[in-house]
């Protein structure tokens, strides 16, 4: 066995509480390496009478260097201490604390889950694994109120540049929650609605008010409450890294310098606030002067952005927050933020923007969720680029199951286009048949997917401003066959309990090959996925697990014709092709 | 170069702000695998303008199977993007989020230290470094009032067992300061003094009252004052995991069971609270029915102990706490701990009690510093048990240098015995060598060393009750040639920086050799250390680094006889020998 292959390492994604009563733990090895790997675990305080338990473990992930093996323990009085037995060959090696060990060592050098304490459970809202969600940027879904239009609004359906306006508004939203019915998603996430000068909002200047343009905190709260009638939760974007360059104490701080009593407010390297060389004399966003850093480690900074978070939790209805940036603000904040959330709905979901790999804002203590934007990419490269193939889009999803808690993956926000990327058909270079394909594989993956605003119909744009054009709604020029097919996968998905929080486990994903198969199951029912994304017709064949002796195979969802021949499911598939298909 | 041995995940031990400027990066690669590691960062929202900066990174600790390179970026902007480009003979590897690449990658993929926020930051209380611990048992280090004493008290000096009495006690200690004032030491760790019914105290029955057998809280307050008169720091015992069973909440439960105001101040797995088979019916310290757990996850309980947190440090003035049982206790909990001390005292040290990997402790947000059992361990297993070569000793310290933000190292409490563990000299089978070469590696690794009361006048005693002996007073039974081996330890520690927070790196650990020679470097001055723990006289030759021309070489403690020859140190030892030599 390589040992150099082999890693543990207590808490994080390696062990961790799934839920009150139980303890998930991990161990990686070189892939193809390990024959087994036994869990051996017990409870510090009686191993010395009782000995230890033994929990075969399963490899549950690969990438394309690793297995993943996790085994799963409910410890009777909440402790645990354990270590690993590996088995490669004639081979046998232990793990402890201290590292490899050719001997079985004594108990006290093994690893520690000292206690499974509930507040430390991560505990995502059950809710977001059923959620489909529709991502809408409020500027440019539909107008609703044009007394609320900005001065020099631009007719409906014109080429967006970055700062013109379309006139969209909350009432637009409200007159078309029938079109969100009617494909069936049950959550929206908006782009920022309060207060700002640009037509994105993300430069804030008042944290409590609803954009004028938009309409009024009144207004958001009837849409708030229709939506809950429909069954369906509202996400706002807290823009809590950086505020705009209208925010009063920001405006004050510019006026009043450091006698300001906002000056601690922001991040000034030096006064008088002023651009010099491109550069702020403050911290910002990237480099932009118009979006002031917070500093979110002052006091007064700390509470006001927490009365923002309640105040529309506890007096609009909102059901959580998007925060925009989410990494450059402390984890300090974040903590403080979570309680303040959970306080005013414990069922809230707060979703970070982050791009790159989050453990350290996914431990319970932070975010429930962040944009997956690494299993984007892995999907976009094997189902649009076509630069992945079907062994390399495995490896990196691998690598991503393993890389969280399970939790974490389970309620993941999985997109797969928004307001800062081209949108999907674009992406496609106009190809429906890969924006089918790739939407298919978002939609059966663990996780909750979103739509973004329009894609729904076909809609194309490259990157911003490109992809923020006004929402189609003359129907001459809506995709209704798209339409169709995403209220379809919506469906598929609310139909199978195992498709949104099933077991996942890929079935085929060879190197050099464009088919990819994986498994969901729960509840004893279970789902094959079957892609193919290569522009030819292909055909797969997979071995069934022998427990498996389905009476009926039905393709639920998808072109692909499929059968079952001496214990292989054999599916055919046109090009660019997918099949859902139904074991019972 | 080995794919499957080279690793790096953000955060945590592995990329960290070292201070409010200054963040570190590692990475782990194969042990003599790889012969450059270049870090490529820059500024994520500038790089496609400046490209990267390269940081040439080194080698800073190794273990059995790996080479951990560190290097430190101060960056403008406080924000990060970063990469590593490997090289292996004739090969380049680069490593980013996706994982080893060919070729060099766009910069989008590469890794993020997303922003220095210096709420995040691990900053331990600076005088740490230079303080050298003494641990004090209380009930029996010295009787200053006969008049405290508990019913059926004991003559000083007899035979300790898990239940008798000396009458140790606080005034005791105010007598002998002038005993810690000519060791030298600079801080106490006292355990647990507050009322409770055994003699360790660890029952807590008032968490804010000193236990009456002790003497009063104004006698506490009178033995801090002085200890500060004297630059000595004072750390008391917060045993926050659980009570003991005469705890008036718990006295309640057990009355009144589920109508009691404090039954959920307790985990009550059912009621009434008894003991079925051994097992209490309530969560406990291990299955001890007298120390029942504490629920920290009540609120009324958090404020009641975060009320104890703050008194002692604000009405008595107490410099910190070692917190018992620490990895029990939720880490929510602990975050709040945090908070109240630091605002108590912003350098108040916080000590946790955890014998295993403490990494999730060790973040910022949480404690100072753990009990470094695990360097306990590798110290006793080279220089008194014989167990562990000098190669094994270099790989496991090596380990847990690369296992924690190096912050966490330099404070970190290091310790060879305890009121939990038997005598140093008894584990030594009474060769003091052993004791003064074991000692020695203590005081020169980095972190805090603490003296266990006693051990300086050559007191044995196995496991408890047999390391809780009286301390022995009688200067005819003091070992006063052991009391100037420690007091001189001691003075070496106070006199040179760079043993205090110095670099550290191993000159010498063969496989095989019990001889070990390593260097702590800090402002121009270096010292060599040099261990012998073989039973014969030895002798070691470690090249000089090229920059190093010393002028004078000098035996500043310890037996050997040390010389330079043609670039090389050359250092005589005696069995169980060791030396300490500065070259300047």
């Amino acid at each position: 066995m390589l040992k150099e292959a082999i890693y543990h390492r207590p808490k994080n994604n390696w062990s961790y509480a799934y839920d009150r009563n139980t303890v998930h733990i991990r161990i990686r090895t070189k892939r193809g390496d390990v024959d087994r790997v036994e869990l051996l675990h017990g409870d510090k305080y009686n191993w010395h009478v009782k000995g230890y338990d033994i929990c075969e473990m399963k490899i549950f992930a690969q990438d394309a260097l690793f297995d993943y093996w996790q085994g799963q323990v409910r410890p009777a009085f909440r402790r645990l201490k354990y270590g690993f037995l590996l088995h490669g060959g004639e081979e046998r090696l232990w793990l402890n604390e201290q590292g490899l060990q050719d001997k079985e060592p004594i108990h006290s050098l093994y690893f520690e889950f000292p206690f499974l304490n509930p507040a430390d459970v991560f505990e995502p809202p059950a809710w977001v694994k059923d959620a489909v969600f529709y991502q809408i940027f409020p500027e440019r879904f539909a107008n609703g109120d044009p007394f609320n239009d900005p001065v020099g609004v631009l007719p409906w359906g014109g080429e967006p540049t970055p700062s013109n306006f379309f006139g969209g508004d909350l009432q637009g939203v409200i007159d078309h929650l029938d079109h969100l019915k009617r494909l069936g998603i049950n959550a929206i996430y908006f782009n920022p609605l309060f207060q700002a000068t640009t037509n994105h909002k993300y430069d804030t200047e008042d944290y409590l008010k609803v954009d004028s343009h938009f309409g009024t905190n009144e207004k958001l709260k009837e849409l708030v409450d229709k939506c809950h009638e429909h069954g369906i939760k509202v996400l706002l974007d807290a823009v809590f890294n950086h505020s705009g360059r209208t925010f009063a104490p920001f405006v004050d701080v510019l006026e009043k310098g450091a006698d300001s009593p906002y000056a601690d407010w922001f991040h000034v390297r030096e006064f008088p606030l002023e651009v010099r060389d491109g550069i702020p004399t403050y911290d910002a966003f990237a480099f932009e002067p118009h979006m002031p850093k917070l500093n979110t480690e002052n006091s007064e900074v700390q509470n006001y952005l927490l009365k923002v978070a309640r105040y529309w939790i506890e007096e609009i209805g909102v059901d959580g927050w998007r925060l925009d940036v989410a990494n450059e603000v402390d984890h300090r904040f974040w903590r403080r933020f979570r309680d303040v959330v959970k306080a005013a709905n414990p069922e809230a979901y707060i979703l970070g923007e982050i791009w790159h790999d989050s453990q350290p804002w996914l431990g319970g203590d932070q975010f429930d969720a962040v944009m997956n934007y690494p299993l984007t990419e892995a999907i976009l490269d094997y189902a649009v680029r076509g630069t992945r193939d079907a062994r390399e889009f495995a490896d990196l999803t691998g690598y991503l199951l393993a890389a969280y808690p399970q939790q974490a993956t389970e309620a993941a926000f999985n997109l797969l286009g928004s307001h800062d990327t081209p949108r999907l058909l674009t992406l496609s270079k106009g190809d429906k048949r890969r924006v089918r394909l790739s939407s298919a594989i978002q939609f059966t993956m663990p996780g909750t997917p979103c739509i973004y605003y329009g894609d729904e119909f076909g809609m194309d744009g490259d990157h911003d401003p490109g992809c923020r054009k006004c929402m189609v709604w003359d129907p001459e020029q809506q995709d209704h066959e798209m339409f169709e097919f995403f209220a379809g996968l919506v469906t598929l998905r609310s139909s199978h309990r195992a498709l949104r929080d099933g077991s996942f486990n890929v079935l085929s994903a060879e190197a050099g090959s464009h088919l990819l198969a994986y498994t969901r199951e729960a509840d004893g029912e279970r789902l094959v996925a079957v892609f193919n994304a290569s522009k030819r017709k292909s055909s797969i064949s997979v071995a069934m697990p022998k427990d498996v002796k389905p009476a009926s195979v039905t393709t639920v969802f998808g072109e692909g014709e499929a059968e079952l021949r001496v214990r292989k499911l054999h599916v055919s598939l046109p090009p660019l092709g997918y099949a859902i298909v139904r074991l019972v």
